[in-house]
Parts: structure tokens; C-alpha cells; sequence
């Protein structure tokens, strides 16, 4: 993309409304729009990172067997009433509506109960499971306070897949599975030394659920971590009782702060019961189903990784997640700078790299310092120098290395 | 895709609740499923639908120089009390909420205003111009009645662009590009034949805005087309000082029910004005901005297309828009048989033509019946008789024509 076509511009001033510092980079950049508290837009390279972390989750989905739907945002009351979660004194962060005509509806903040109820329809024998269906999409609280920017939103964008099983065994299988896809997407985003699955409060259906909790001053958990064994307690959990039942040691474990990137749930059969979607097994017995949830926050993510890795000059953006590969800048308006740049943007496009061309007339140091602020993870700099010396100059966003590189060791470079 | 593993199933009973013969065919299909009168999620084959049409808008709103923004669902009022669009006299279909402390909400029907809004830090010289921004995402209208199925929705998924022009020649210019990107989007989507540019009333800001409606009995506008110049005249429009204007010779023209399948409406000032969104010329002087709407409904193009070439044997979708090119039908369960299948659902699949595997144990005319209801372009057979004969039988969905072809033919014909 050519800067001079993107219509967004890096600020030099800290928005003054605007607390988190994942917001307040966010905005600085350019990514994101604040609507109001908790709720922002996200305009062309916000909407890139995104869509790039979103990929990342839907191949892991699609690879345990998952199947992607898109649920509606308006709920009907009904369907809420069977499970008793209509109720503000039972669900206090609903967003609700209404018809014209004065009936109530509301606004989506999970999904549980309109999956169950859409599959009725399919599901009647065991021949018919296991399910597993996800979706990614925008989800609706009504957060009393939201001063977290991305990482604790009124509206947000969320991959919630839901399973359901014929028995026990069979769902705490795909439960393995499922997170064993939670630890590789993190080890994409850049986050997989720093996550650990957790074991947290399991509600009323399991002892324990699993959080995935990476490890961040700017988190709003306590964890205490065994990182011998790559795994973590809640605090909320933690007592000598957990600590035996799960074998750790107190004396190997160290207390941080963290965020909560991820929860998978055991429901048992709460809900499916409640509505009514059962199956017949091979004797033509009625059974329950099992039913699991597996929640991964995809803008909470999006400002994790913006905040954790940023430094002094701005975001540091991870490679399978950043807007773009390369900001090449052009320095000098020289028709032999001009060409040289024309071309090695031409170059890496075809060579399927994504890249930002700073290809407008302001001075180097502005374009270096929104390289830096964008967080790009390679910058390229055409200028007098590289025409005449017939190389580029290349620097590491993440590392502050620079190195003069030709034409193919660059490419090579990028693609890896 | 294999069938065994996809949920959904199809049904040979209307759906007594829905009137709309897309939305029943759908429904039985396994393709969405209705929530509520005007509300649908999207099953896994709907999904893809919905999927494959909004990537061809997107790559033709990319090449006329779009970015892609994701705005948000919440609005917030005093935005649009500033346009004097929030109060439900003036708009009668917003469906509003409530955040916890009583503040009212919006829930987005259109964007304009937070488009505007946001593009405020960012426009301020003539350098800053134009902008052309969109977004594929959730509109939600409070509609009194809605039967028409995906036609038209409570809750839809729509594509909105907006452009910032510097000067009103500017407008008129991109206005064009984005008429003939919508032309080529109708075109790829099988409807170019029957869908005209239509003049329409152009409200406060124009004389005439312009719709595209695509011809079919289903629709609920009338219009008079010329088929020689391939344009036509909204009925509310439709007068002899209009004829006169565009050079239309009343006896040259049908008249016709159609669907608007998309509409572009220039705004004039009055947004960009009302909001304080202005920029500076060469000379430094205050001028307004010439804004652009144009819209595109992604859900409603699927509904139109899954009832207008609807057959009596179910959906028939185009090519480019259909969930899977293939629907390869195993008949019998002998191991040759399976093999066969089992060889050519990987072949085709790795020369990247998208299949759907119907791999069940149920008797050869469940699985024809099925790939007729939901209308996968290609039917493939593999049975005893191509098993001996070392040919496939290729069927046509939308033409009947039957083949017998070598797997080297078949790719050759898919591959088109």
C-alpha cells in the first residue's frame, strides 16, 4: 500500500480521553477510532491486524474439525428464558432492544443458547455427532466500566466455538485437542513462551476450566506459574488442595500478573438439557449431550499484542500479525530514488510481500518515526546512498539492527 | 468438504413459519437458520455462500482505490443529533439499547456519521483527498414487517463505501468507477444479464440517484428498462420530463418488477458540513467536502440469487458464488468404489476446486435429491459402472446435461 493513499495519520499527541496504553498507541497510529468508552472502529491497518489474527485462529479451528457459522446478533427473549439467562438480575451485562411492535430483544454476548437451539433441527441420532461449529464476530457487554482499551470491551470481536459430544470421553478429547490449537495460535502471535494454560474455577459443571494466560505487567490476573512444567494457577483457585491435586510445588512456582488470552469450559449438559437437543444411541435410548465452549478474544489479543511488545517509539507489531512486512521509505525525490524505490516496492509485491510505501514528500525523520510508531518489522530505506552503493539498507523494528543487503538477500530475508 | 462431517442436514419440509420462498429453501437446504422474522444466522454452506459473495464486492471495491474499515455496532447519540438523525421521527427504524448508566445507544443502520466522524484527525488539506473508504459487516433495521427473507432483514449484512471528494467533478468521477465496479460485481455474480443501472429519485442532494436492479418476478419495485441502451427508470421516477431529460422513448420501454440490488446516492455537503469535516485549498481557504454513499446488500444478493434461479428441484447457484463447484455422490460402498471416490476427493481438492463429498451410506437417490436442493454447480458420480468403465459421469445442475468424462476432461471442464 502507498502511504500516500492511506487516509490515516500517526499523531504526535497521547489522546487525552483515552487511559490504556494499548488505545492510546492504537490511536497514535492510526489504527483504531474510538467511538466511546469500550466501543472503537478499526479503520485500514487496525483492520488488517485484525483480520491477520483472525486467520491465524480460524486455520487452527478449521484444523481440529471445526466448522465456521455466523450467528445472529439480535437474540429472542424465548430462547433466553429456557436457560434462565434472560434476566438482568441473572445476566447483568446484557445489551437489550426492541421491535417496533414493543417485543424485547437482545443483543449478543455469547452464544450458547442459539447454537443448541439451531442445531435441533440436525442432530437426533448418534450418527449425527460430534459437533463442533465456530464463529468469529462482533460480541456486545455492558461493561459498568471499560478503561482497558482493546482488552476489555462494550463491543468486541470475539472466536467462540462450541462442541458437542455423545459422552464424557468423547468431549474431553476434543477439550485436549482444542487446546493443544489455543498453545499453537499463541506461538504465532509471538505470545507462545509467555502463555501458559492455567487451571481456573469451573463453574458449576467441572472443578476446574482452562484459561490461557500470558504473562504481562499490564495484565489484571494473578497466576502463579510453574515454568518447568509450562503451566499456571488462578489465584482464584490457588490453595494447597489445587496445589497437590495438580502435583505442583509451591516452592517452584512464582506469582505474576497476567491477561486471560483464551477460556475453554466444560457445560456439561446444562444447556442442551435446558433446551432440549439430545440424541438417540444405537439402542434408541434418549441421551444427553455433552457440550463444551472455547472462547479466544480476537480484539482483546490485538491489544495485548500492541501493548506488550510496544517500546518508547511505539508498536512493535509480531510478523504473522503486522499490517504489513516491510515500510520501505523512500528518501529523496530524485528520479533515480524515485525508480529504484518504484521498483523494489513493484519487486516485493510481486514477491507476495505485503508492504508499506512511504512514498510521500515529508523529510526521513518523520518517516522513520512513523516506521517505528506503525511498528513494522522491517524498514527499507531507498536513498542517494543505496542508488549509488546498489544496495538496501535494512533495519530490524523488534532488535534496532541495521544492515546494508542486495536485492536477493533481502527477499530472502523477508521470506523467511 | 465431507459430508459425514458437515452438520447440517437437508429436509424435505417447507418451513411452516416463513413465507419467503429463499428463505424456505435455504432453510431446507441447511443453509441458514432463522432466529426470528427478519433475523438469520448463517450454517456452514450459508456461511461460505455469504463468504464467496462478499470477497467478489471486495476485490472490486479494492480496485477502485477502497480501504477496508470495520466500524463499530454501537453508536453513540450525540453523533447523530448533530445530523438530526437520531430522533425516531426523523429515522423510524433504529433499534436503540442502553449502556448500564442509562446513556442511550444506537444500534448502527447505516454509517455515515461515524465515517465522517472518524475521519476528522485525519482530513484537514486539500492533500488529505479523497477518501474511499467501505466496510462488509451487520446493519440492523427495525423494520414493522419483515417476509421477505433475506431480502430484506432486521439484521443484514451489507457493504457501505463512502467518498470524500475535494470538488464536485472529483465526485462525479469515482461515482462512476464505483457504477461500473458494481456493473463487473453483477456480472461475476451471474446476474450481469438481468441487472440494470436505474435512475431513481436522488432525494434532497440530486435530482436522481442510481439504483441497479436486477429483473425478476420476485421483486417489489417496479421500473421501466430500456434493454437496447441497457438502462432503466424507477417508477417513482418515471414521468415524461424524466424521458425527455435521459433521451428514453417510452415506446421502447417494459415494464418490470425487480430487486435493487444495490444503490449509490451522492450526499452533497450535508454530512461532511454538519460534522465540521472540512479542508483547507492551496490557498488556505475553509471548503466543503463532497461526499458519496454507496451501497451494497451482501445477504440480500444471496437470497435473490438463491430464489431467482431456484428450479423445482431447489437452489442452482453461479460458479463463482456457489459453497463447493463439486458435489461428488458415491454410490455404493464396495472398497473399488470407495477408493475411486476417496482418490478423486483428493485430487480434485489438491488442483483446488472445492468439493463436497457425499460419503454417507444412504441410498443413491437421498444423495442426487441433495445435490439438486442445494445446488452445487458440478454433480460427479462414482459407482460400479465408472469404476469399470475408468470414466466419471459429470452432471450440469442448471442444464440437466449428462457426460461421461476421463478425470483429465473433468478438471479441464472444472478448472474453466
Amino acid at each position: 500500500m502507498r502511504l500516500s493513499k492511506l487516509f490515516t495519520k500517526t499523531s504526535k499527541t497521547t489522546p487525552a480521553d483515552e487511559t490504556a496504553r494499548n488505545a492510546q498507541l492504537l490511536i497514535q497510529a492510526g489504527f483504531i477510532h474510538k467511538e466511546m468508552a469500550g466501543v472503537y472502529s478499526y479503520l485500514p491497518l487496525g483492520k488488517k491486524v485484525l483480520n491477520n489474527i483472525a486467520e491465524i485462529v480460524r486455520r487452527e479451528m478449521n484444523s481440529i474439525g471445526g466448522l465456521e457459522v455466523q450467528m445472529s446478533v439480535l437474540q429472542s427473549k424465548e430462547l433466553w428464558e429456557k436457560t434462565d439467562r434472560w434476566d438482568d438480575k441473572k445476566v447483568d451485562n446484557w445489551f437489550k432492544t426492541k421491535l417496533a411492535n414493543g417485543q424485547e430483544l437482545g443483543v449478543g454476548l455469547t452464544h450458547e443458547e442459539p447454537i443448541v437451539s439451531s442445531l435441533i433441527p440436525f442432530v437426533n441420532s448418534y450418527k449425527d455427532l460430534p459437533v463442533y461449529t465456530y464463529q468469529i464476530g462482533g460480541k456486545f457487554r455492558n461493561e459498568l466500566r471499560s478503561k482497558s482499551g482493546l482488552m476489555r470491551g462494550r463491543e468486541f470481536v470475539m472466536k467462540d466455538l462450541y462442541s458437542f459430544s455423545r459422552n464424557q470421553a468423547e468431549h474431553d478429547k476434543f477439550y485436549e485437542l482444542a487446546a493443544e490449537a489455543y498453545l499453537r495460535i499463541y506461538k504465532n502471535l509471538g505470545l507462545g513462551e509467555i502463555t501458559y494454560r492455567t487451571f481456573a474455577d469451573g463453574g458449576i459443571f467441572s472443578k476446574y476450566s482452562d484459561e490461557f494466560q500470558t504473562v504481562s505487567s499490564v495484565g489484571e490476573d494473578t497466576i502463579y506459574l510453574d515454568k518447568a512444567k509450562r503451566i499456571a494457577v488462578n489465584k482464584e483457585v490457588y490453595n494447597p488442595d489445587t496445589l497437590k491435586e495438580l502435583g505442583l510445588n509451591e516452592a517452584n512456582l512464582e506469582e505474576v500478573r497476567a491477561v486471560e488470552v483464551g477460556n475453554i469450559f466444560p457445560l456439561g449438559t446444562k444447556y442442551t438439557d435446558a433446551l432440549g437437543l439430545y440424541y438417540l444411541d444405537k439402542e434408541g435410548s434418549r441421551q444427553s449431550i455433552v457440550m463444551g465452549s472455547y472462547g479466544l478474544g480476537i480484539s482483546r489479543l490485538m491489544g495485548l499484542i500492541a501493548e506488550h511488545f510496544a517500546d518508547d517509539k511505539g508498536l512493535v507489531w509480531p510478523k504473522l500479525v503486522a499490517p504489513a512486512l516491510v515500510y520501505l521509505a523512500r528518501i529523496g525525490t530524485s528520479d533515480e530514488e524515485i525508480a529504484q524505490a518504484d521498483e523494489l516496492y513493484l519487486k516485493l509485491t510481486e514477491a507476495g510481500i505485503e508492504v508499506i510505501y512511504d512514498d510521500r514528500d515529508v523529510r526521513a525523520g518523520e518517516k522513520f518515526a512513523d516506521a517505528e510508531l506503525m511498528g513494522i518489522p522491517y524498514r527499507v530505506v531507498v536513498s542517494k546512498t543505496t542508488v549509488s552503493s546498489g544496495t538496501f539498507e535494512l533495519k530490524f523494528r523488534a532488535s534496532d539492527e541495521v544492515k546494508a543487503v542486495s536485492l536477493s538477500e533481502l527477499i530472502e530475508i523477508l521470506a523467511r
